[in-house]
């Protein structure tokens, strides 16, 4: 079974175009088929206050009517998936910059409204993703990097989680290859205490990840992203790492989460 | 021989929604492999105006500084392309939407200072092109949407005329394949008289366009795309067209350019 890393990275990297540059630079000495995944950033943001839309979060997430759509679409699909791919290209790795409507990789559909309407804001079906798109890729050497887009099959973009597409393309890649899921962000990994990188803990199962939630060691904004990474172990996926952006080529770094 | 069309739309079908849609269709329809180029529009225009960003043109061509570039990018990469790649995905339509840095496929050179500096533009070889890219694309019936973007191989994005994309994607595809490319606009084809419809010139030679030209007949911006044209066919494109985007499906409408 070949084996495929996906590497997501968040908008604090990002953000930093040296961090980038650095963490780029980590991500191409990875061996053997790749795939990168961006979140968005504060340039969404600012550009959306240059334009007069303002940011509308709740519960982390972007509320995205018909002009942040736009903006997220200008911003992720254009402007940061384009300096990723072009920066790519000059450490020779052959990128490749894709959001979930190219190839119809990933065909979502608009969350319904629940308590909260979050607007053009698109979920997906696993089994829906177009991996023979992504095989067929990694067959002539090239590099898939996404951008947190999808489409809902009836001409629009729609706005998606970054962690959220890393774990499902990983599951849906888990199928036919040994996946390895890295989620990479500006902390060394999951901490005992959030103030001292000391305390990386190591690796975590599900029963210590039990008991980490119920001692309030696992922080607020770190659980979506921990629970998809169990969901995604649960559904064949070999190992989910979480790490400092910097260290993600090194096999020693961060915490490795487990069944 | 196995054929490509190559069809290249301009601003002024992107400008409206309606219109797009309707040659979209159109598109749909063309039997075969297949590669849409799409231009910038108004839309880069009057989002830069919101942003402060002025639009310097220079004989025809967007001044391009780095700010532009962004804006250019974002807007040609990001909004257009994606919009038009959703669209094409909800008529059964497998696109996939790049630029030239997405598989290296146009290794640019930003262009030296001459009399004008326009600032981020890119100049590409046709031989650089990546056409195994396009190729392995068309293998898995997959079609490609190219905005008017390349990158300068040192990690820029680089502004480039769709009209001399659209060119040198036929020209370098002509070596492998033939190769009938389109320029789409909103006029029926080249005309004697510009204000009358009924007067579309069906087919020019070389020897005629030297003779339109000298009867000042071929207006000035129809210069730059006729001489594009040209080009293509000397250098081993099939045959060049010139049509009303609604009838880029109908092998008899426009102006057939031949040598």
């Amino acid at each position: 079974m070949e084996s495929v890393k996906i590497v997501k990275i968040g908008g604090n990297v990002i953000d930093n175009p040296h961090f980038l540059q650095e963490v780029l630079r980590k991500f191409v000495q990875l061996k053997g088929h790749k795939v990168l995944v961006h979140g968005g950033g504060a340039v969404a943001t600012q550009l959306g206050e240059q334009l007069g839309i303002k940011a509308n979060m709740v519960n982390g997430r972007r509320v995205t009517d018909a002009e942040t759509l736009k903006l997220v679409t200008m911003v992720y699909g254009g402007l940061i998936n384009k300096k990723i791919v072009a920066s790519l290209q000059t450490l020779k790795c052959n990128a490749i910059g894709l959001t979930g409507a190219d190839g119809n990789l990933i065909p979502a559909y608009k969350r319904k409204k629940g308590e909260t309407d979050y607007g053009f804001v698109g979920d997906f079906e696993v089994k829906d993703i177009n991996v023979s798109l992504l095989a067929g890729l990694f067959g002539e050497g090239v590099v898939p990097v996404l951008a947190p887009l999808t489409h809902d099959q009836q001409g629009n973009m729609l706005n998606t989680n970054a962690d959220t597409i890393a774990a499902g393309i990983a599951m849906a890649l888990g199928k036919k290859y040994k996946v390895q899921l890295v989620y990479c962000f500006e902390m060394p990994g999951v901490m005992m205490d959030i103030k001292n990188p000391d305390s990386v803990i190591p690796e975590i199962n599900t029963q210590k990840y039990a008991e980490l939630k119920e001692q309030g060691v696992v922080a607020a904004g770190m659980i979506p992203k921990l629970e998809n990474a169990f969901h995604a172990l649960n559904e064949g996926v070999s190992s989910v790492k979480i790490c400092h952006a910097a260290e993600l080529s090194d096999p020693e770094s961060g915490t490795l989460l487990c069944l």
